[in-house]
């Protein structure tokens, strides 16, 4: 299956919620301040994939949610999701994102800090207006980790001393955080039994580690052109992701001195992102990163063993392949 | 009274509860990433007066209530306040707050927005643990107004065109809906007749009003660099205060084109200062501000009529004189 294609089945299957979940966010994120919806509206109409509130509507059906309490929740989860986004932009002064400008590029970072605490407020006021104290411990909680992941990702940047674990503990925080509570909160909502909370909390961290996984190596990837991104931007930040946290495991020689230089004192020239490159190929690191992917990918599918067979099931399983194959 | 001495009744009412307050934030801001209660800790031991939450405690403590609820509430309250403190920073490239450099001037913009995101999911955390829907909806909302008054201010920055009435929007949503919140939630934890909660919201939302009126005013007076803050700061940034804005409407002359080069364009000579503050004396703006200042703080006197007279009645009015003696 192509990777373009694999999230064709839940698509479709959540056409309708999903329908709701994009109009409630466009009503949600209005505000009589028109900067407000104008950046908001910017970053949120870019064409997102919407793959965490997805997972929160994908996962209510399969514990066989039929009301519509998912939706506020999927909204509120695209929320905090977009908030972080506005935030990373500007901590990462980056310019561009899914192949349009950032807002932060377009108006400033000022804006962004602001909207981003304006999108996470809304989100709070979604999940009261629901009424589940449960899913607001849930969601606070993963929005307080996230926060912890993107420090811990600061303080390992420029640092070539940054382990395998320590990396792991930031892409758990950063990112599989949001992606397991997004699935948990569909076995809340039906007050499911906590080994299916927990099953779908172990689906959707497994997954989110896959993802980053793959989004970590894609950046040094032919393949990042085509997604509207430019490549090595991880490496012009100094970001100690997997790919080069391998590559340093087996640094020899001069290598060591050459990650030092490009990436604590981020002295780089033109050349250097390609001897980068060149040293993640000679100790395939690249590969080991989507292998490690796969490991994870396949834990994700052991979490999904013991609900039934039935479109929704193929569906989140469709989405490991989906955040695999964006490797191939 | 003195200003200084205007808070010390309500300070020793409130110490017991308040040296828990301070208990409880220090508990929570920590993290298993220390650059977090680093960088929390800086702006939190710098010395505020954290007069929010002691509005929520002695509010709490005018509606009767005895218990230990209002101590969480409370620090949900300051580390909500803490939040916007750090992003405002980031926002308005500040290099002092209280006299002491911002975390901003020390670590940089990334880990201020971060751990403004980190601190205000705790805020939630501790009211999901508090487990009233009533208060996260308070604050929920709050924090979204806030965030929209923050735009607000950015949009209306540089604009010589500013209102009056876009003025007032601005304070009574990025300082006075704060206050207020924290006010009326004393009455919420009592569930005291919607008549105490409106009255209470009434009192916090005129002092919040007068206090940041008389902040503004501040801005332009030499009592600034008692406060361990320097003059002016405001016209550097172009922002539309009320003494400016009150010099606007009163401009003649080469006055309109004076205050457009210099808030508009930012093209400031060291001279511009000196002739703003002038052009503020010829028309009398700082006692202006200051005069409506004490029209907010009468409002808020007058909210609490109704209420019993008493030691926590006595503190909150002493709350408002102290936000207007800080004027002379």
């Amino acid at each position: 299956m192509r990777a373009g294609n694999a999230l064709d089945r839940l698509a479709t299957l959540l056409k309708t919620d999903m329908d709701a979940v994009n109009t409630l966010i466009l009503d949600r994120m209005q505000s009589p301040v028109a900067l407000i919806p104008q950046l908001a509206g910017h970053i949120i109409a870019a064409g997102g994939k919407r793959l965490r509130p997805m997972l929160t509507l994908a996962a209510a059906r399969l514990c066989g949610y039929r009301g519509e309490r998912h939706i506020a929740l999927a909204a509120a989860v695209e929320f905090i999701h977009t908030a972080t986004l506005l935030h990373d932009d500007v901590v990462d002064a980056s310019d561009l994102r899914r192949g349009l400008a950032t807002a932060n590029a377009v108006w400033g970072n000022k804006p962004s800090v602001l909207v981003g605490d304006f999108l996470f407020s809304r989100a709070f006021q979604l999940m009261v207006e629901d009424g589940s104290l449960k899913v607001l411990g849930i969601l606070s909680h993963a929005s307080a980790v996230i926060a912890e992941g993107e420090v811990l990702q600061l303080v390992t940047s420029n640092d070539v001393t940054t382990t395998e674990e320590a990396y792991l503990e930031v892409i758990r925080s950063k990112t599989a955080q949001l992606f397991a509570a997004a699935s948990r909160i569909g076995a809340v909502l039906m007050d499911r039994p906590q080994a299916e909370e927990t099953a779908l909390e172990a689906y959707g961290r497994n997954l989110g580690i896959a993802f980053q996984l793959v989004d970590d190596m894609l950046d040094y990837s032919a393949r990042q052109a085509e997604l509207g991104k430019t490549v090595g931007d991880d490496f012009r930040d100094g970001k100690l992701t997997l790919p080069v946290v391998l590559a340093l495991q087996q640094a020899q020689g001069d290598e060591p001195e050459f990650w030092r230089r490009t990436l604590e004192d981020l002295d780089q020239t033109d050349a250097d992102l390609d001897r980068a490159l060149a040293l993640m190929a000679k100790y395939g690191t690249l590969t080991a990163t989507l292998e490690r992917a796969k490991i994870y990918g396949e834990e994700a599918r052991q979490a999904l063993a013991n609900f039934a067979p039935g479109a929704e099931k193929q569906a989140l399983l469709d989405v490991i392949d989906f955040c695999l194959e964006r490797g191939y």
